[in-house]
């Protein structure tokens, strides 16, 4: 949570009781990890192409829900980032879901604009394929599964550091 | 890596060394967090529903690509897990994709027998939506999406313990 969020605010997650509630109750009580996160799966709503997968701290999680467009927390920069503020490129929650044990969700989303949603130019961020099969003394190799790029990343983003850590 | 992994066998894994190779590269470099663990999001091949997000180390990575059946290290248990070996729902995959920064997998698969993939015996993880709108000074409410469980964990599972965490 950031400094100047309401504290006195009713709290929208329940606390976790116990694995039944968990697991089977009608209450919202996520769990955060030991870096108050949460991981959050966002798919295409349309076409259930798996766009991202990105994280949420309770505050994102929280403006996911009131606001219909897709918050989360970005470990690169280190701060709350609505989805497309910079490229446009907005996500508007079609249906959020929550796993069984809670401690991942699940976006499905309309993408605006050209629907991209890949810091790097592509639709989804999962443009590559991996090649099954046995070890070959070889690194395993990767197939690309887009062929053009939906929109240029300089055009978009400028000279904004790239979140890629190597 | 588990203590019996042949360490002079060849890695299939590529070094990390520069972000256009990670990103725009065609050698599987994958990242693995501070525990040695990477997300791997698992998605019906047929449907696109997402199943489950589950959690890979080396080891699991390497065995699901050479054998073409899904594993995941199980964070509960702190052990190697063949998805199925218990259960019988099996994960067979379809395609394995990989993310632009390299630290996250994405799996397609067809499961095996009733198809489902949750241990509290619903098809997917992600049985419950969660409510959207603003605060109401109650914990946001979920609604299921399944309306009835695939099969009996008790059947499947004995007194195996549960791996939901409070």
């Amino acid at each position: 949570m950031r400094a100047d969020t309401d504290l006195t605010a009713p709290t929208p997650f329940a606390a976790r009781m116990s694995v039944e509630q968990v697991e089977e109750g009608l209450a919202l009580a996520p769990k955060f990890d030991a870096d108050g996160l949460i991981p959050c799966i966002t798919t295409d709503a349309s076409t259930g192409e798996v766009l991202m997968l990105g994280y949420m701290n309770g505050e994102a999680l929280q403006r996911t829900i009131t606001t219909g467009e897709a918050h989360y927390w970005s470990r690169s920069r280190q701060c709350l980032w609505h989805k497309g503020a910079t490229s446009g490129l907005i996500q508007e929650v079609v249906e959020l879901r929550i796993d069984d044990d809670q401690d991942a969700v699940w976006l499905r989303v309309k993408v605006a604009s050209s629907g991209a949603s890949c810091h790097v130019g592509y639709r989804s961020c999962f443009y590559r394929s991996v090649e099954l099969g046995g070890p070959s003394g070889e690194p395993t190799r990767l197939v690309f599964t887009e062929s053009r790029k939906s929109f240029d990343p300089k055009d978009v983003y400028g000279d904004a550091p790239n979140p890629t850590q190597v």
